[in-house]
């Protein structure tokens, strides 16, 4: 028995046992002298294995505490990081896939509303609008709100993540018309004409118009499925040109809800620190976490570097067009911008929502959400996984859709037109590319209710996906 | 009698004959020859004493044609219209006119809030309001609207123009937050960064803000404070310089409430015919019309190059946040534009709006305050005739707002931060012009009911502006 075979059958064990949930997310694996007594091996061939077992993303040396999961891992070979580096290059959206970005901003697979109840939340949400509605008294209508937005809404935001380890201000957040406001706010104002930023890839496709249109130019970063923005490309990509900003969604990022463990949250600050990029920090999804919710990279921002935006579009209610960024060193110019683009946002709705929050009324929301959301993405998979064919599927903590990898030959954007002539809305893959990768990758939303014509739907796509 | 009395004795009788109206505006004076005829001097005098009035810019020389009268001259010495032609640049706006800028879009004199009633126009607008957030059924909260807004508001806009003349189509339309939105959308549609762009001088500031970010050059264009943009100026700007987009306000612009006459509307479409000019419509003021409102310049546009840019922030409230944008040969680009940078409207607020429209309760709302705007107006004009020195003041037909003219050495930006010391708010002339012109003017709103308090902030002011 070489060393060779012993670190590695440790590491082998490990690995086994991770996949097989002996050890979950987050949880400790047995201290060194443990394994050491149990495994009969010696300190040095113990350590070897677990710096191997960092060094693929899947373990987190904590000092003085000991080695924590930060990955579950998949029973594949695939590569979990998807994407490849090339160089950076303008955006062009083609007219099809605004076209698809425009069905799929709704929701995919059936287009049509469901007509069933208002959900409680949203019922007890409107009420607190028509009450701040009734409380309008004297010539405030009269007024525009300061662009920053109402201080009590705020201060409500500011509760909210401090439940997150973020300790804001409320002096440190302007309010916008959704997240997607916020972004366009935090580009305006980081970057200019030209400069290159930096995404996930897979990422949002929101994100590439937006540099499309500021004339902004892209790079992609290889992204995991699992763990979101691979650093370690990312600081290749940073020793090679020179970026001004980087969109990151730390959690639950689209399309398939990866979580970045704290390890490359740290790292990414330190890359940011080291060559002086702008974090654009993506914490819309952060809400529909379906176990804890982790705290938001602004958090550990000490050099006022991350730029956080956010919204209620997917936690709460896509009507609301509610919305708040917090611009770090950048937060007096995209006020300014707030206020010369659109120079306020509703007091009543703020004071409504502020209502709603200060009550616990979206406390309560979001826990029942929470569990409506495990139920249909478990139904998701479970269907998925009936396809009478390969698929490989994430299997999120939060977000609201899973990534369905299908057969390298399969090509999901041919697929499109002729779903849609039989009613089935599809989101390919390359949406969520600059450059047309993951042609055989989908896109699939869990946030409706499962029903039987959404099974149907599922079940009609294999057919139409493999035919060609 | 020396030749230099005789040429200065026939430019007092030509600017004293234009001042009586023996040639109006726009009219031919009587030929070179005919003034030699009948005065009984020589072509040289004629000829010096016409270069000298078109030097003040009172007349114009035409090629073959002869010199038109270009100014029609008050029964005082003081031009009507106001500005300089002065080369393009690149706008700065200081940070102590931003800040003016961000107190006067509440409002001047006094800035605390009235306490009195509710309007009952409001009432009804948050009843309606609230009845569409209570319809809200199934899951429609969990959806985007369209970028370009909810048919049955656009189909409530379309009617309310048809009584001005114009007869828009609902999917002309694209809904946005505001008329800032609406014109930052617009500019950002049909002009690219250092391109030029005319405004009208004295003018809209939040226009000289939007040209700021971005990055967009200004060219001012006089304007006279009764008649609005000076055509004939404008002409010689778009002869000089590559205008790309004029944006101008047809209907009671900012700051003194001018009217653009027909016949200038005519003459400006021709031109933007002409020199391929896209004309950006600020038609927020319409709705405060005193007595009839005039149609936009829009339904004159028979070659999509007029995008119209409104509100109801100016009519009904400015809490709404709604406005809209009829884009002409730009509204695909517009619709695209609203998408990335915001997605979407509310659909709740649009169908609240809409059912407030359909049933008749904003025709109330704007025959009551127009009332009650003209009884304002005519309170103010009042109160400033009062004042111990030289003042001139516009007499408005439309707008929330007066310009006063005060001596030349007046300088009411040095007034600003002594007024705010009073607790009175000021909007300095400068705060018009991109090039600090105005220093001797004022815009005063009387958009608030009249009341001793402002009365008494009002009669405090001359005190402060006469003392420097």
């Amino acid at each position: 028995m070489t060393s060779e075979y012993r670190y590695q059958a440790l590491e082998n064990w490990l690995v086994q046992g991770i996949r097989e949930h002996r050890w979950r997310l987050g949880e400790r694996l047995p201290s060194i002298r443990t394994l050491c007594q149990e495994r009969g091996l010696s300190k040095a061939t113990v350590q070897h294995a677990l710096q191997r077992l960092e060094a693929q993303g899947l373990v987190e040396a904590r000092p003085k505490a000991g080695y924590f999961v930060t990955l579950p891992l998949r029973d594949t070979n695939k590569p979990l990081i998807f994407g490849r580096i090339e160089p950076p290059r303008p955006v062009t959206v083609s007219e099809l896939f605004l076209d698809i970005m425009r069905r799929c901003a709704a929701f995919d697979l059936l287009p049509d509303l469901s007509v069933g109840k208002l959900p409680p939340g949203i019922v007890s949400l409107n009420r607190s609008i028509g009450r701040a509605l009734r409380r309008q008294r004297g010539e405030h209508h009269q007024y525009y709100d300061a662009p920053a937005g109402v201080p009590c809404f705020r201060e409500q935001l500011v509760s909210h993540y401090a439940k997150r380890g973020w300790a804001a201000r409320f002096d440190q957040l302007c309010v916008t018309s959704g997240c997607q406001h916020a972004l366009f706010l935090a580009l305006m104002a980081c970057c200019n004409r030209g400069d290159i930023v930096a995404i996930e890839s897979p990422g949002f496709y929101g994100a590439l118009q937006l540099l499309e249109q500021l004339g902004l130019q892209v790079v992609e970063v290889p992204s995991s499925i699992e763990t979101g923005i691979d650093t370690d490309a990312l600081e290749e990509i940073l020793a090679r040109w020179k970026v001004r900003a980087c969109i990151v969604t730390p959690a639950y990022a689209t399309p398939g809800g990866a979580l970045m463990p704290l390890s490359a949250k740290k790292r990414l600050i330190e890359l940011a620190n080291v060559h002086d990029l702008a974090i654009i920090e993506d914490d819309i999804y952060a809400d529909t976490a379906l176990h804890g919710t982790p705290d938001p990279l602004k958090a550990m921002d000490q050099d006022e570097r991350v730029i956080l935006c956010s919204s209620f579009s997917k936690s709460l209610s896509r009507d609301l067009r509610l919305g708040w960024v917090s611009g770090g060193r950048w937060h007096d110019r995209i006020l300014h911008l707030k206020l010369v683009t659109q120079l306020a946002t509703s007091r009543y709705l703020q004071e409504g929502v502020a209502e709603y929050m200060a009550d616990g009324s979206l406390g309560s929301h979001l826990r029942r959400q929470r569990n409506e959301l495990r139920i249909n993405r478990d139904h998701l998979i479970a269907s998925l996984q009936a396809w009478p064919c390969e698929v490989r599927v994430s299997n999120p903590l939060g977000g609201l859709a899973i990534w369905a990898e299908l057969a390298e030959h399969v090509d999901t954007l041919a697929a499109y037109l002729p779903a849609l002539d039989r009613g089935v809305v599809i989101t390919p893959g390359p949406l969520f590319s600059a450059s047309g990768q993951f042609r055989n990758c989908l896109r699939i939303s869990y946030a409706h209710p499962w029903n039987n014509a959404r099974s149907q739907a599922l079940a009609s796509l294999p057919e139409l996906l493999l035919q060609r």
